[in-house]
């Protein structure tokens, strides 16, 4: 694995300089503009026709029947059923504190504000085919979901030649889908946002895809409301010299696994602990079933950086604003306040990567690509919104009636100040 | 105004079927595209040729000098400065109350988890130029950004032959924004996007623009965070037979008044009511300065519906998810809970409309076209982010390594599940 060792500035420009690379493609775009004004003329037929032309089946029905699903729930092994459980445990434990409550406020004479917080109606989860059908990630969507009072989840999911991955189909049933399609892709996200006969329109569509799912977010994003736009994988690891080399490389070989894309990265105070953990990457990727995506990842995306200090690791680190962030270093909560710019931050040579994926509770639908700076981990907020009310009595009304009219007119809006006028 | 009484069901249909009409412009979007990527490559030379093409302004320093700013506020007249000052203190007490906090659980042996709510680093501020240079939206934008704890708030907004609106001036100085830039369209989205020489890249950027700087931010989203795409404004006002014709007919106009294609409407259990709110709409918008723009958006636009009872009244509001909510009945707070979809409501005779545009502290940025059913008003939670951390002992992690290397497998990454398998 490549170590880099420079000054500040120079590490600094080379590390960050990947960051502004927004995608734009314009071929994929115009298909996906064309899917969806397709399904939102055509509705069930459109998806009848995509799902014949992508996924080479023929269905009327994009429903899966609830026997499938109970089946599947039925015949799902002790141990994975007892995980997923214990999982969806400690994600509800972790996400139930992330509720929050609106306020009503009387402490002016004659005026009441407040704010109510509302679950939204419905919306709807993406899950990928194949591979990349993660049981784990219907958990970290689902869950936020209902512990916010969503009335109504959905899932689409591309119909498989074997059928839907039965672990998704549990999983699902263990967090209480309402209702799962057999539709991916475009077609799946424009049936989403705008409804079809089968297909019920929700107000969030949230979950991974390729980049036509991905394209199409973000076309219907303002119709309905979105999760992010998701890239590659990313693992950011600061590591003092007292680290352990082996754990490092494993971690970073957690997430290089992922995507030829994906972006493992070490910064550390230790030439030492660099070279011994490049070393025991290239060991463990021997062994690794997913060797040729994880070396991929490590060769092109990669890297190890050496730096003077930690100052100077968490700087480079809130620059990069990883999706996760290991602080493999002594006393690692004593550095939480330094932590500027990351998704979900793992403290300590045991909080490895993976626990977060699965089992401790926080999200692992995450900000990627630098827009930590902005964004948070999908949490209980994504699915609520908030009304804002007001109540005055006639003094107190009259209280302000001249402000009022005062900046209406500044602004030139003569027929507000009216309407504020109507009442005296 | 047009009167409508039908089946509620016929009602529902033709009032909500306005809602799925998402602006799509091939033209504007491909120019706006060739912008921000001109900017992008050429920074502020660019930002020079299109201030120079659209502004017909040549710059080359793009900052208001201080001075110009420091003489506008101490030019401000009193009573102006006055309303500012008090609409600062009603909405400043109002979003005060939207704080949220992050929290530690440590409930777990061996365990901790949390989240730490951080503010956004920097924010971009969009005012637009000439007659739509609103003070107001100023202060509503950039005080809950302060009150999140934003270091650098920044306002770009189009040259003016005449120099910057005084009473922008004054409103950006009383609420300290910290720079101000002479720039407006799709270059200016695209320089906070990206940032330039001149202008810092920012985490969002929020206000309203025309439709190059509406596009340019639906395609820097991702690159950046922006607040919304603001689309007309709309007024929905729920009445029974008790409330006031003319008190009515002022509050539609007031929305009606901002735009040809605002949108005016009234649901009331009355005909009586509908009549002589239709009567007063006319009488009214004679007057009325702004009545070309007033008087198109009330009779293409606009509606007042005659419906059987309040139930009805409330459910077709609910579909419409209007931006400003008027309810004038008799006891409008016991109705809040009938209340799903809505940006800012204003309960009884007294809350008109422009009451939370200028003064009572509720946000007057605010969701429109039916996206209250998502999306939220401008608050204190759209200028932070949030950051989950964790850690374990390993006795805390090896409980749990079981069931995480089960799920790791189940999905196929066995690079996940060694990762955990490291610690032991």
């Amino acid at each position: 694995m490549q170590i880099i060792q420079d000054t500040y500035e120079k590490l600094s420009a080379q590390v960050t300089q990947r960051q502004n690379q927004a995608a734009n493609n314009p071929t994929v775009e115009a298909t996906v503009a064309q899917i969806i004004a397709d399904v939102r003329q055509n509705g069930d037929a459109a998806l009848k026709t995509y799902t014949q032309k992508f996924d080479n089946v023929t269905l009327d029905d994009f429903r899966v029947p609830q026997s499938v699903i109970d089946e599947a729930y039925d015949n799902c092994p002790k141990d994975l059923l007892d995980a997923l459980k214990l999982a969806q445990k400690n994600i509800t434990s972790y996400h139930e504190k992330e509720v929050t409550y609106g306020f009503m406020d009387a402490e002016q004479p004659g005026v009441v504000r407040g704010q109510k917080v509302l679950p939204l109606a419905a919306v709807g989860l993406y899950v990928p085919g194949g591979t990349a059908a993660y049981p784990s990630t219907i958990l970290m969507s689902a869950i936020p979901a209902k512990i916010a009072g969503v009335a109504k989840i959905v899932m689409v999911t591309p119909p498989q030649p074997e059928g839907i991955n039965p672990a998704v189909l549990t999983a699902a049933k263990l967090v209480g889908i309402d209702a799962i399609y057999q539709i991916g892709g475009a077609q799946a996200v424009a049936a989403l946002a705008y409804g079809t006969n089968q297909i019920p329109q929700v107000d969030k569509i949230m979950g991974p895809g390729n980049i036509f799912v991905a394209i199409a977010k973000k076309q219907v994003f303002g119709q309905v409301d979105i999760d992010m736009i998701a890239g590659p994988s990313e693992i950011g690891i600061i590591a003092d010299e007292n680290a352990d080399p082996k754990k490092i490389a494993a971690d970073l070989l957690s997430q290089a696994e992922h995507d030829k894309l994906a972006r493992p990265m070490l910064v550390t105070t230790s030439l030492a602990i660099a070279q011994a953990t490049s070393q025991a990457v290239d060991d463990q990727l021997t062994t690794l079933p997913r060797q040729e995506i994880a070396q991929a990842a490590v060769d092109n995306q990669g890297f190890i950086a050496v730096v003077d200090n930690l100052d100077q690791a968490f700087d480079l680190m809130n620059q990069i604003a990883p999706e996760h962030l290991e602080i493999q270093v002594d006393e690692p909560m004593t550095y939480l306040n330094q932590i500027q710019n990351a998704g979900s931050v793992f403290l300590g040579a045991n909080a490895s990567e993976p626990l977060g994926d699965y089992l401790a509770g926080p999200n692992h639908i995450l900000p990627t690509a630098g827009t930590a700076r902005f964004f948070s981990p999908l949490g209980v907020d994504d699915f609520v919104k908030r009304i804002q009310y007001v109540q005055y009595t006639k003094n107190a009304l009259a209280k302000e009636e001249k402000a009022i009219t005062k900046l209406a007119r500044i602004e030139g809006l003569e027929g507000h100040a009216r309407a504020i006028e109507s009442r005296f």
